[in-house]
This record gives C-alpha cells, structure tokens and sequence, in this order.
C-alpha cells in the first residue's frame, strides 16, 4: 500500500494530523498535485496523510465484478475474493495510523479526517463507527447513502453480497441514525452542478442528521460540479474547519 | 491546436491577458490542473491562456528526431519535416492571440506572459523579440541560454540544423544583448535544488543582462526542485508581479 504524507516545515512538537481519503480512479498523488492543500496544512502545521484509494491487486472476477476493482468504498469487504486485500476501512483506521504514529511525529490525541466522493463516505464512516477517534471530519461532495443508490450498490454488492444488513452498516445515512458520542464536527460542501448528486444523496444525509439530532454545516455552491476546481476552491474553508479543532489543547 | 482559457467572474470590462507557456511532457491542461493560479487569477482579474505546448503530429523522422515530437521550444523551425507544423513562435505571438482577442474580452493593450522550463524561454523570447508588446514577463526555471547547453541543442538541431546564428536568434542570453525597447518586468525563480539547473543555465541569462543594463528580478529558492510543487508555492508572486503592470491604465 502507498500513502502520501505531507510534513510542515520547523515543526516543534508532535503536530496534529490529517487524514485525507480520495475519490474513485485517484491515487496517494492525486490530492497532493491537484488540490492545493499544501498553503493551508503549512500554514496551520498539520501534518496530511493521503492514502492510495484500494488494493492494487488484480483479482479474477467475473465481468460484471470488474469494476469493483480500482475502488474499495473504504470498507472491510466480506465476499471472496474481495474479502481478503479489500480491507480499507482496517487499513485507513488501524493500520496506517499506528504506521504514521510509529514513523512521524504526530500527536496521536489529535486527528482528523477528511475525503472527497467515495473518500467523503470513507471520512464519514469513519468518524461515526469511532466515535471521540476523530476531532472532526468533512467531506467534498460525499457518497452519503450508498445502500439506496443503485449504482453504489452495484459495486457494494461485489464487497458484500447483496445484503441490505451488511450494506446499512457501511452507510452515513443509517450510520447516523444510532450516533452516540461527542460533537463530530461534521462540514461538508457539495456542487449544486455535480452531475453524480443522485447517487451521493446527500438530502438523506441531511435528514437523518436533523432527525438524529446532530450538527453539521452543510453547504450547497452553485456553479460548482464534482472534480478538482471543485476541491481546489474549497479546501481552505476545510483546513480552516479542521484546524480550529486540531489547534485546541 | 488546443487551448485552455481562465475567465474570472464578473468582469466588468475587457480585461488584462496573461498567456503561460508550459514546460516539456505537459499539455493545455496541466497549468490548469496543478499550479494553483486560478485564486489569484480571480483575485487579480486576469484572464490566463495556456495553449498546449507543441503541435500534435507524428511526423515520419529518425530514431535521433523523435525525442523533438512532444516538444516545440516554442520556436519556428526551418528544417523539414518540423518546418510544416512546429510554428509555436507564430503561433503564441500571433496566431493565439488574435483567436482570444476575437473571442474574449480581452483588453489588447494589456498582455503579459510567463512560462515553466521550455515554457518560461517560450515566454522571454517572446518578450525580447516583440518590445513593448508585453507589460511584463516572467518565468520558473526557464530554459535560458539553449544554444549552449548539449541537452537543448539536441532538440534544436532537429529544428533548425546544427547552425549556431540561427539557434542564438531564438535563445535569451543572447537576444538580451541587443535588446532595445521599454523596461522588459522580467521576475525569474529558479529552485536551488532543480536538478536540470546545468541545461537552464539561469547564470548566463544574469550575467548577460548585468551586461546590458536589462533589469530582472531573479530569486533562487533553496529547497526546491523543478516540478509543480515548485510552480504552486511561488505562482502567487508570478501573479503579484504581473498584477501590477496589467492592472496600470
């Protein structure tokens, strides 16, 4: 596995850390040559971790399975052959976080998590299945209710079976509902011109929170669609968001 | 030919252009994608054109010519088969603009250029053969002093032929000697640490204008490389600089 870390210069502590999580067809390079973070973890002296978006292996999978590889969803996949590399979600939550604690100077208190699409829902889910694990989280235009999307589905099938249980318990929407745990700090942004915004639906997301009862600033910006302009134009107002909670003692 | 075109939001009257030339192996897209400038851009009220950086054919040549295929050093060849499509000089210094001022509101008394690597030649040759036709010219890492570097001249070779006049009619070191116009606003940075400083040969370039009198502000940042993270962390002088002169009456 390949990740990405990007180290603020004269660093005098353990510095805070922020993992960034990719969207489809992207790798460890892509966020740290097209988004432009860089001014702002420098600026604020965190530490960013971008991992490779899945395993690359090849698996020997039927046609209609193909697509599911190059992906991951982030998840712990349970159906052969998948089940066996496609542990993303082990990885980004476990695995690589004792790696960068063991080799980088991190304040282990003091992480957060961000991602954009598919890596969006990998953000969120994490935060919601660790709860206090993550300072904050946020997402750029986020796959937010995967279970009920019928493209989402076809490759959550692939990693699961085609078992709702399963699929509801890798899913924001359903995730939020049962939440018990601090403040998640939650911001997300979303191009009112994305042109995938039926598949993140991100309104179910915003229902479940306001039934569950729990904050989340969620911004809607017009003239914007789902690529890296996208990203690039808001990213600062996620390291602001992060920051602020990464900064406390 | 291809090109991309930045266009700030409401822009209120015809507006300064800044072209940008890119480097070897990039195409329209790359500047767009990588460096970052568009917030300042916006900011500045520029509209940036960056064409792709040589014609897209493949020409029938030999095995020591194709390397030249991909690149254009944004000159006029002469010698067959390049002579036919490798016009780039023409192309950004006529051709291209008279495209954008047909089809954006540009103010045409109000243009600048800047280029990385080949890009940033492309961009000094074009100030130093055209005086007064740009406010101000900048560069990173700039190919400076081509015709007496045997990397370049490589290149050159296929095309113009191994003949020294011509190659020092499209090489900055030596147009600067004969410069003859208006203050040239030339800003340059180099990274202390790019590994192809032997071939851009940046002290020629400052040696030869100490000589002439010629004005340059040229800063070598120690850390740095020749690649895109480079470009990012200093685009916003490059924009501060050529802000200035383009947004004077």
């Amino acid at each position: 596995m390949r990740f990405s870390v990007y180290i603020p210069e004269n660093l005098e502590r353990p510095a805070p850390v922020l993992y960034h999580l990719s969207g489809m067809l992207c790798s460890e390079q892509t966020f740290i040559q097209k988004s432009g973070f860089q001014r702002w973890a420098a600026h604020y002296g965190i530490i960013v971790v971008s991992p490779d978006v899945c395993p690359r292996v090849t698996l020997d999978v039927k046609n209609n399975e193909i697509e599911a590889n190059g992906q991951s969803y982030y998840v712990n996949a349970v159906k052969k052959p998948w089940s066996r590399n496609f542990q993303m979600y082990s990885y980004v939550n476990e695995e690589l976080p004792s790696i960068i604690q063991q080799n980088f100077n991190v304040d282990r208190d003091k992480q957060s998590i961000m991602g954009h699409s598919m890596g969006g829902h990998g953000a969120l889910i994490s935060a919601l299945k660790n709860p206090g694990k993550f300072r904050s989280v946020s997402a750029l235009a986020p796959v937010c209710n995967p279970s009920q999307s019928p493209d989402e589905r076809l490759i959550l099938k692939c990693y699961f079976g085609d078992d709702n249980k399963t699929m509801e318990k890798w899913d924001s929407t359903c995730l939020v509902a049962d939440y018990k745990g601090p403040e998640l700090n939650i911001l997300i942004h979303q191009g009112y011109n994305d042109v995938y915004k039926d598949d993140l639906r991100l309104e179910s997301f915003i229902s479940a929170c306001k039934k569950a009862g729990i904050a989340a600033s969620i911004n809607i910006e017009e003239g914007y669609d789902h690529g890296f302009y996208f990203i690039s134009t808001f990213i600062d107002q996620h390291y602001h968001h992060h920051a602020k909670f990464l900064r406390e003692s």
